[in-house]
């Protein structure tokens, strides 16, 4: 099988990651024995599907399989009905989708064996298909082989799994983009850009002096001493590296998240602010109270930005308790938060209380509840600027502090165009670092350039950034850092 | 489309069921149109599978498929790559099997969507497939649409929800046995000697008596009066139903488990226990703290029986405590429990509060735990031929102890016999009532045959009878009872 991904000739990954409660120490990524995983969740649903890949993967399922010859000569892209069996009892009834070598996800023979949901019945046939020989898949395994195989560049193969993390459709939709190349064309381009900068300097060092006076004309031969060719090629490829570096200041928090924190005295109303979040249907995952956590937290999209919403109304109040552990607990959460939304009872109004907290925050979003029955009254100026009055009975205000908390969560450096759901962003960290390392050794090499350094001190840059860029991509890749980058991945993808 | 199962003729199935939060109030189970329900557990996983069935559903697809005329062009069987899209966006990278009527799981066209997992991205999908129509299904509506055309008798359609809500291997081979047939074939035999008996008296109500003493011979007007033919057959068919009878006490062990509390004094190593349970590689599920409550519980295989087990160490002891929450709370535990696991610290010996306790329970087991330290001394005999030795450090007599657990959770009627794995057994509280009315009508027709009563009598007993049976199976089904029933479905499935 040609493999047009990776270059690992004669290196193995060992793997050591531990996934799931279970560790892979035995498995190597790069060979093609036949891998089995879940790829869906076991719980009380109707299927369970078992995704199965690598050489002569069909013939050992055919071993616990009812119909054996009809599976063997299946073609590719074909479902046939039939019994996972073992010693002729039959284990369960299966649906099984037959996949051939390169028409696959994983470019190998694969097969998708749906069989029926809940505890037991997957396992089972999981036992079975592994008395054949199949061992467990490592994580991201079948996507690595999608890799190694030429199916996807690592932009994409990193998207299959910020796809599944996705927790808004705002995030979905970016993943998709990337998923459908817009990362990798991308990256792509700038890439050429910097090679197109690099191939014009490098005809320069080709040459000596001399021989260049004889052979190029008087005006290219002024760029000899130093001057950089192509400048504002250059100049232009590192824009686009900016803006993908920006992109990721906004990607992070759509893929992320951001905690707001729920505070303020007792009886301010903060759970039902909580509640005006959650009922608003903008709740992602109805995820209630914490075990030994004595707080209530929820996950609520916020113009596609998912907040970690936490209500602190279970907590012993920080000022009120002297019991050392709900201060603890307190002070914790307020730590983790990223915006601390504080709640003024518009009935009482301000106590001394609040203008000890108001004087704390740098991230904080002060608001005056219980607008409807008690209006804001004079505040000091600077205060009364930053309270946003709500109410959480009448869902007035709500929107100002949606608003409110976005623009707390975005970047400053983010302009209000890079919200479009069409720019093309970076997805992961390893990517941003990449991006980083490519656009700090441009800048480098235009700085040089700049003070008309000579070319054989600027070509090395460029061919910097070009390798990072590269690596984006996984053009250039070694090992470990696959390893590194798939072992993140969940078992079964 | 031919229907062999039911009988719905213009009635519809008004669902008012209540699943997963949502009301189905509009829709009906017996219409054709096209319906949509995922078939996996919404989660961290590799794949989603929706699943779509209905009249029109490949050409609905297709509406949202990147490639829509291959997709209404594609054969039964197979499966085709391609995205998912609305208004031109892609919204998932998706492979979709196709099955043609009647060759599904349903019997209609139906189509598997397998989309990348998460929590965003299969709902992406699914609001995409229902702006062309599709509605959601009801639960186990594509069972209820397979059972309507003759895929599935109710006994099979019942083992699907088994299959899902198997919990231990056991229960899921009797589960595969049902959905392979077995319960039905048992029933039709059985039906098959009823109609054999019933057929046999009604010769004799086809005529009047004087016919028959010209028609019969001798020996067969002997029975006319009242004596009916074929009782052996009948006792047979009674004895057969009998053992079906018993198979629903084990089957419901095996299906619902049983829940067993530790109890016993403060350090007397109850979590220890607990333990030990869960290390021998027991465990089915995790499943810990609850969060308003305060013990610890799992679920453990004990044999194939699913065991609840709890563990009561983290509740304020009975005793000890004055406060009143934690007594309620212990007395629900111990309530609930099947059987109670009651621990004497063999380091103290028997105190008059395990005294106490030991003279209380029916459903008790008492260990002497410890045993490794301070071997069981002398008890009065009354106790200590019911107390078994034990040591959660060494592992000591815990087999025994499994062994104690199992005696007292199988039913005293069942004999050894019955545990073996390939006894036909029946697998719902609705087919046991079935049982039970087949039962019990036959009886009363052999005991009216054993006082010679006319056979007009019996006769409309032994039709009862049948009727009863053919309602395990479907043959006779009324709307309301199949609503019923599949309304107790998952949906998906």
């Amino acid at each position: 099988m040609r493999k047009k991904n990776g270059d690992l000739s004669g290196e193995t990954l060992q793997s050591g990651a531990m996934y799931g409660g279970a560790i892979y120490s035995g498995a190597i990524y790069s060979d093609e024995s036949p891998i089995a995983a879940f790829a869906t969740v076991p719980g009380n649903s109707a299927l369970s599907v078992i995704r199965c890949s690598g050489k002569g993967a069909v013939e050992m399922a055919a071993l616990v399989f009812s119909a054996p010859e009809r599976l063997k000569n299946t073609q590719g892209n074909t479902v046939i009905h039939g019994w996972i069996t073992t010693n002729g009892e039959k284990i369960d009834e299966a649906l099984v989708s037959v996949f051939r070598a390169p028409k696959s996800y994983t470019g190998e023979d694969s097969l998708d064996i749906s069989c029926h949901g809940g505890a037991v019945t997957g396992k089972a046939v999981m036992n079975a298909l592994k008395t054949t020989g199949f061992r467990d898949a490592l994580p991201g395994e079948f996507t690595f082989r999608a890799f190694m195989n030429g199916k996807l560049d690592l932009t994409r193969s990193e998207s299959v799994m910020e796809l599944v993390a996705a927790k808004t459709d705002i995030s979905r939709r970016h993943a998709i983009m990337r998923l459908s190349g817009s990362l990798y064309t991308e990256i792509d381009e700038i890439k050429k850009l910097i090679v197109q900068v690099l191939s014009g300097a490098e005809i320069y060092l080709d040459y000596s002096e001399d021989e260049i006076s004889a052979n190029f004309d008087t005006s290219a031969s002024e760029e000899i001493a130093g001057r950089l060719p192509n400048k504002e090629t250059a100049l232009i490829a590192l824009e686009r590296l900016k803006k993908l570096q920006t992109s990721w200041q906004i990607e992070r928090v759509y893929q992320e998240g951001v905690t707001v924190v729920i505070a303020g005295r007792p009886n301010v109303g903060k759970s039902s602010i909580f509640n005006s979040f959650l009922k608003e249907d903008r709740s992602i995952v109805t995820e209630i109270p914490g075990t030994t956590r004595d707080w209530i937290e929820a996950w609520v999209n916020i113009e596609g930005i998912p907040v970690r919403l936490v209500d602190t109304a279970g907590l012993r109040d920080t000022y009120d308790s002297v019991e050392k552990i709900g201060v603890e607990r307190s002070l914790k959460i307020l730590q983790e938060a990223d915006i601390v939304l504080y709640l003024i009872d518009g009935e009482q109004g301000i106590t001394a209380e609040d203008i000890e907290f108001m004087k704390r925050g740098e991230k904080h979003i002060f608001a005056w509840n219980k607008a409807d029955i008690s209006p804001v009254v004079s505040l000091p100026a600077e205060i009364a600027d930053n309270v946003i009055s709500i109410s959480a009975k009448t869902g007035e205000g709500l929107n100002d502090l949606y608003t409110a908390i976005i623009s707390a969560i975005m970047p400053e450096s983010v302009s209000e165009s890079m919200f479009g759901e069409t720019v093309i962003s970076v997805g992961t960290v390893r990517q941003k670092r990449l991006v980083d390392a490519a656009c700090s050794s441009l800048e480098e090499a235009l700085s040089l350039a700049e003070n008309e350094e000579p070319l054989d001190l600027i070509a090395p840059l460029l061919r910097e950034a070009v390798n990072a860029l590269g690596e984006i991509t996984g053009e250039i890749s070694t090992a470990d850092i696959l390893e590194e980058m798939f072992s993140r991945f969940c078992v079964g993808k």
